[in-house]
């Protein structure tokens, strides 16, 4: 493992209680070494650099503070611990985040004590922190629990559900609003542009300054006021900002905004906040990239921006024999602008997956009739539907894994009512270093047991074309389109429309005692599988089943006539999968033929690149391969 | 069908265009006709009678003023919807609500063009009036869309999520927010207080009876202010309301609270809100239950009261013979209160099914450690990973249809942390009457799929109750406990403890050639048909498996080695469901006998009876008599 350059403070960290040991006037310094470190390793290690540079200073202020693990720290969404991590243990092995083998990329309980609770997924950390406050509080303990979450996620609808419960509790609890102006994409939504307003507005910004100054500001020569002083100031500020009634009106106490980069100013802050007992919001501004220049100026780019020089900031073209080839997210986003121009009766829809589903060359093009409305995928699914009972054609983009957050909109609002929202599901499968919180493993599995649904996944860029120029043509029930992250194999994908007809597969090839079927692009390794069996005189079949349901049983009925084993190949789970609808078909038909399911195992799925990972899943083409022999053996 | 009594007025009135024949004055008379008809209507036919008396006045107020379904209206939670039914062309069938055959107890696109989007799950109806509001937009039209939404329903996340997209668009929505003080309990949380802090605040008040006054207020001599004056003052009014800024801080105009039973009032102030472009709130105030006494006192008993008698209020004794048995959610409720009694780290949660869990039981004896958390699924969840974090085991009791809201809290921050947080599911399989949005058919098959479950129905009381107890002895993964709406068969349930062997079935009978596997109260179906078989000298296997997961696999081998034909059982959907678990299993081993699946098929299933519904499902004891006899005629 390379190790990285550490300056002479960091060197000397490695747990919280190092930290601790400093002088309040060297935070600013471990600071920077933490951002060097950050941006050196992650120059070479690909990760998610812009929200954890905005965060170090937080991180170390927190760490500097308060008592962590004892005090609880729940990082939200949590790619904005990665100084986090550094300063807790993980220094050394910092450059093997998101590898195979290496640790995460997110906080994990398993990981670390000090990572209090696991967040991949958005707006989950108020409640985890309101779970833990409680449970101290019945305990009698008095520790402080803290949620560090964004602006983004805010808009999250568990948020506030939990907001919502912390209100009329008295539990010890302190959210930390990390607003860096910005979630993945420009936020959306009135929240957002409430904040923007409050950090806006010169009244506001008067009042903070001589109050900021009053409580210490910016200055080294900070005068401590007594405290019930400084509280009364806190709470003035408070009542200036007026604005603050969001979370006032629900019985949260808001203090803030203040600068959120500014490491002894956050320390002071959080030496004062946490004598105050309750709930409480403190609102701080960071900036997104902060320390790399290129990284400040294009936070959507720099979100996670591969590799890069960590002088420069510029991005290595990584492309390289890849380059010809197109990402699935922008066949998709591509295609999509082509049949806005010849149905205006299309809409668009994300929640805040903008750039990363590539719905932003819709946006770009038709902005009237492109929604991302915020982290928020339950109301982006119903807004779909609503959409839908007007006429319009929604396509709702939604990453695979986050789509699990409106399974109960695609089944009481989407599929009862067969409305004909187009359900773009981008990451499914395996989707590599993101890891376990992230791969779109559950939902063929998930949505095939819900009535109406039509469930299509494409082979290839193609087929996702065709699957979308087919869904403006008149569908009358839902489809659910799932592909992957990533790139197909096709140079010239563009090429005219043809229509799929549901519920129909494919032959792709045409074999002897063995079929594979499968669909999606695991057909790749399928077919790659077919070629090292070929050299050894083995011929298999391969069926392109394309749809999950409906099934095409003619075609099923074709199959199990003529090969004596099935293979089912998957990158989702097993239990209740596509494997198990075919089996549930030749059970049904009375089929007594072997049937043998390839697909991801009954647990949890750690990070990795997708080949490691489908190496390690057994669905690649070796262990297909090995698979084949396996089951010739045996005869 | 029994033909009910209706007024002069209501007599007339089919369609809405009918009640816009009438004279404003004439209209609190319809109101009062209409309040008689569905009270003595929902005497003999039960229904949800509370939240319905509490809309009448609303519901021709609106029919009244704007042009439904043009305009679009959309009653959150559909069951406040009763008196829009009787006024949108349903009167005469009425008394077939929530009846087999008969109309929907909420409202249904397919049962009528004035239902604009079904509602049966709380707080989607903004998301969906946003959506037809923008669609409108798009198509340049300029109609209304209002969402009717419970102050109960608000606290529900995509309610949030809804409104947070809302406050950015310019699109003509209004949202009623229908405040009762109270959804189905007493309404938890910060948002409910505050609702109630501004409805109690005596400034607010004395402003707004003043403003109310110019407006127009209670009296009949009504002298309408010109346009832009009426528009100031109510600008006025929800200035001088302040606390507004609820909403206001989410962008979003707010007038009110203004009395919600004035059917007069409600006319004109629709008649100058329609005017105001974009989108508003509109707070207004009914009472649950209005016009019947006992319903107003009463509001939880009365939510849904039963039988009654319609001039007196009074509940009629509906136990008759089964008055012997418990309802599963007063064993759930009884049993959690001496667990908890014996171990001081249970918790009790649930989002707002604090009385039809019984979970209130508990409320009572251990306020401190039991919460309602509101309408809010994910946030119930997540906090109960956060308290077993802690050492806590939190028992969260979410109906089942509901708890898809959670799902991916379930599997993002329970299942992949092996947090042992204990899934009451109640309500589970087909529920009766309140039909297809409410039925829990869908928990088998979808969370089998989540690694680290272990999925438990209990046969009857007994079970379930040890079950419970098992579950606080120290399991170390999260257990999923799913049991069914209504009562058991065996009256002295309460016994001592027993553990229960996780992953281990029993076998119930042996028997010759046919097995039937089963689990949770099906098994009383498949000990039904049994005792019916036995007489025509059929004996079959009866095995209750107990544990969707982990499968009892030695007494499948036992089971698949010992007779020929396996019937699977079970009140969920067959795609993936237990039944295609126990294929699955069959097939991996290479078992070639014949496999059966009994389960509900792949559609939407309406209300009715319970009884009348398996029947129809083919899953009662007669269907599982005709299969078995099926089964040996082929033979």
């Amino acid at each position: 493992m390379h190790q990285y350059n550490q300056g002479d403070l960091l060197k000397k960290i490695n747990l919280p209680q190092d930290i601790k040991k400093l002088n309040k006037e060297q935070l600013p310094r471990l600071c920077n070494q933490v951002r060097e470190y950050i941006i050196e390793v992650l120059a070479e290690n690909p990760g998610h650099l812009g929200s954890s540079l905005g965060t170090v200073e937080l991180s170390v202020a927190l760490l500097y503070v308060f008592d962590v693990p004892k005090d609880s720290l729940i990082w939200d969404v949590g790619h904005q611990a990665y100084a986090h991590k550094v300063l807790t243990g993980r220094k050394d092995v910092f450059s093997t985040i998101r590898q195979f083998g290496g640790i995460s990329g997110f906080p994990k309980r398993s990981e670390s004590p000090y990572d209090c609770f696991g967040t991949g997924h958005s707006s989950t950390s108020i409640s985890a922190a309101l779970g833990m406050a409680i449970a101290d509080k019945i305990k009698g303990e008095n520790n402080q629990h803290i949620a560090v979450i964004g602006d983004g996620a805010m808009t999250g609808g568990m948020a506030f559900e939990a907001l919502n419960h912390a209100g009329t509790s008295d539990a010890n609890m302190l959210v930390i609003l990390n607003d860096n102006g910005i979630s993945i994409d420009n936020k959306v939504g009135a929240l957002g542009e409430y904040f923007t307003s409050i950090t806006a507005s010169p009244i506001y910004n008067h009042i903070k300054n001589r109050i900021w100054n009053l409580l210490g500001g910016n200055t080294s020569s900070y005068r401590k006021p007594k405290g019930i002083f400084r509280r009364l100031l806190f709470a003035l500020k408070s009542f200036f900002a007026g604005k603050g009634n969001f979370f006032e009106t629900l019985k949260i106490r808001y203090f803030g905004p203040i600068n959120g980069n500014d490491v002894i100013l956050l320390v002071k802050t959080f030496e004062d906040i946490k004598r105050i007992k309750g709930k409480k919001v403190l609102h701080i501004v960071t900036k997104k990239g902060k320390g790399l220049k290129e990284a400040e100026e294009n936070p959507i780019t720099y979100h996670a921006p591969g590799l890069f020089n960590p002088k420069t900031g510029e991005r290595e073209n990584n492309h390289n024999k890849e380059e010809e080839f197109t990402k699935f997210q922008d066949v998709f986003g591509q295609t999509l602008v082509e049949l806005a121009q010849i149905n205006e009766n299309i809409v668009g829809i994300t929640p805040a997956m903008l750039t990363g589903s590539s719905l932003n060359m819709m946006m770009d093009v038709f902005p009237e009739r492109t929604f991302d409305v915020g982290i928020a995928e339950q109301h982006a699914v119903t807004f779909s539907a609503a959409m839908a009972s007007k006429g319009f054609i929604p396509y709702c983009n939604i990453y695979s894994s986050f789509m699990q957050r409106a399974y109960d909109q695609i089944i009481h609002d989407v599929a009862l009512q067969k409305l004909p929202v187009v359900l773009c599901l981008d990451r499914a499968g395996l989707v590599g270093e993101d890891g376990a919180t992230h791969h779109g493993i559950f939902d063929l599995a998930s949505l095939r047991i819900v009535p109406n649904l039509v469930i299509f996944a494409p082979k290839d860029e193609k087929e996702l074309r065709n699957i979308l120029y087919t869904a403006q043509k008149g569908i009358t029930l839902p489809l659910v389109v799932r592909y992957p992250r990533g790139k197909g194999r096709i140079k010239d994908w563009k090429e005219e429309f043809k229509e799929i007809e549901i519920g129909r597969g494919e032959t792709i090839k045409q074999g002897k005692d063995i079929a594979i079927l499968s669909l999606g692009t695991m057909i790749n390794n399928a077919m790659d599988a077919c070629l090292s069996l070929s050299k050894k005189n083995i011929e298999i079949g391969i069926y392109n089943m394309r749809f999950l349901k409906p099934l095409d049983t003619l075609l099923l009925d074709e199959v199990f006539s003529k090969y004596n084993d099935i293979i089912t190949l998957e990158d989702g789970v097993k239990k209740g999968g596509f494997g198990s609808a075919i089996e549930e078909y030749a059970i049904e038909k009375g089929y007594k033929n072997n049937i043998h399911i390839m697909g991801i195992e009954d647990s949890f799925i750690e990070q990795g690149s997708i080949k490691e990972l489908q190496k390690l899943c057994k669905i690649d083409s070796e262990s297909i391969v090995e698979k084949v022999e396996e089951i010739i053996k045996k005869k």
